[in-house]
């Protein structure tokens, strides 16, 4: 189950290996957003993104025997590094099923961390039966992105810092605004600040026309997205809320929030200009949200997690030449 | 005078104010040096780049009657930028004389702190007469960038941080490569580092054609550059090395290292591929000379300073197209 305890549990085994990462801040978004921004720089975190939390608390919680084995992933990208990392630091051999047109950034790194890749088709293939198969043909654990309880948990432990750094700074209420795939990140975050920190709040970011959660959240159950590729968002398109995270979003997380591929790219070269960081299209929305959605948003302080930085460099260059 | 207790009293004035920022590491670098690399993220200092630690100290040192007279920078842009958001944060005046090639992003940023912003022709201008009349006229203090007590203890901090970081992280002995122009960051991270750290030796990094630091060492006495501009590395285009700072880092500094313009461009690609940071060029020659130069450098670790990421986005997304 996850739940607080299980949080501090996989901040406690994370402890000098995952990265706290720091929460900037600049006073040109401020004025942008005409409310402090608080940015938790996730894309600082080890493999480029805060799926390192979730890949070193699922390892980390197998038992010997199964690590061993060794586990399977099947991911868009990002939970690909983090699972691959966690894994053969572990000593756990890894295999990682991607989609054939993730970043070539996500999948060169992925197997330099030392894990097999097996490529399938974004569109055509199902990516749960194939992992689920080779699973069981080869004897490994699968941890799948999202639904996983140790996933949950160690992607909660970004909502931990964020809390505390919060609380550094003064800030007791909040809007905590939280990219959102299959809600693994999301979920986590609001069962972390429920457990920490009362007056901040989780609420989802998706690219419009995948807001399957902010869809689902508004009338109480979990509806799919209509296509599966169709925003440059790639680390967070899933086809529908995840099974687990879904009912603690409803109990926990305000209204869903959606942005423009644009506003993402407008959000990256922001961020490059005035954080000096890089995030990636999915990493953005959060900040997207925070500038172009003020409006749905309450209170003089909101924070967002960049929580990626793994991004085609055409992509990257596209996104400053065109709004930097 | 600066020594380590100015360092340590420029840390003390500056709590709260100035980052504390991540010691970064990438395992993909680590493998193309052949040894850890720890790099000292300044460009996520406030301001961009690590002169707002020097820019903090010396305007937090004023007399209070001057600091209510206001201060003049000149300044090829961090500097600028650091003194205009330590004079405003004060509520002291600013004046910045800046070069008319800055990068637009630094002027604008300066003006965007609050200050003045008065430009001149770095080929033909002298910014010191300039600088020191306009400070007569209006009964305004200079800050020089670099030959200035306060300012070299400011710069210093960081030296503590690094020596603090790495020996969290167990590292007793290292070389630390600080990228020069007029020398007061490498001076007072050379004074940090004796004060501190006695394994670790602070090392100048230039631009190749502007390497008047690693000559002057080289022979004991202050050369010129036979230039004035020719480098992408704006940042770090001084005359010659400082009055101030060269007696501190001939006595502290091993030899100077120097890197080529398109070496710092194959660092900021790096930096953005495996640590999504943002260098300018200027930033990224200690990174480049840690990767480049490794047969200079001994040891099983080095430490490099990145040291600012204002950089225009045309320049940055040539760097990544070509290179990332």
């Amino acid at each position: 189950m996850s739940d607080f305890a299980a949080i501090r549990a996989a901040a406690e085994r994370a402890r000098g290996r995952v990265r706290r990462t720091p929460l900037l801040r600049a006073a040109a978004l401020d004025r942008l957003a005409g409310r402090r921004i608080w940015v938790k720089a996730e894309c600082l975190q080890v493999t480029g993104s805060f799926k390192a939390r979730g890949g070193w608390s699922a390892i980390s919680a197998l038992e010997p025997a199964a690590r061993e084995r060794g586990v399977i992933a099947f991911s868009s990208g990002n939970h690909a590094q983090g699972i691959a990392w966690a894994a053969v630091a572990h000593g756990a051999p890894a295999v990682i099923v991607m989609p054939s047109d993730a970043a070539a950034v996500k999948i060169d790194n992925t197997r330099g961390f030392g894990a097999e890749v097996i490529l399938y088709d974004r569109a055509t293939g199902d990516r749960e039966a194939l992992g689920a198969e080779i699973a069981e043909a080869r004897g490994l654990t699968l941890i799948p992105p999202y639904d996983h309880p140790e996933v949950i948990a160690g992607q909660g432990t970004v909502g931990i810092e964020i809390a505390e750094q919060l609380a550094e700074a003064g800030v007791a209420r909040a809007d905590v605004l939280v990219c959102c795939g299959g809600g693994g990140l999301a979920a986590g975050v609001a069962l972390a600040l429920e457990g920490t920190a009362p007056g901040l709040r989780a609420r989802t970011v998706e690219p419009a026309g995948f807001d399957d959660m902010a869809r689902s959240l508004a009338v109480g159950e979990r509806l799919d997205n209509p296509a599966a590729t169709g925003s440059i968002c790639d680390a967070i398109l899933t086809p529908r809320p995840g099974a687990m995270t879904f009912p603690i979003l409803r109990r926990l997380a305000g209204p869903g929030l959606t942005v423009t591929d644009e506003e993402a790219l407008r959000a990256m070269a922001l961020a490059f200009t005035h954080l000096r960081i890089v995030l990636e299209p999915g990493g953005a929305v959060s900040l997207a949200a925070a500038l172009f959605r003020g409006n749905e948003i309450e209170g003089g302080d909101v924070a967002v997690i960049g929580s990626g930085g793994n991004v085609a460099p055409e992509l990257f260059a596209e996104a400053i030449r065109r709004f930097a």
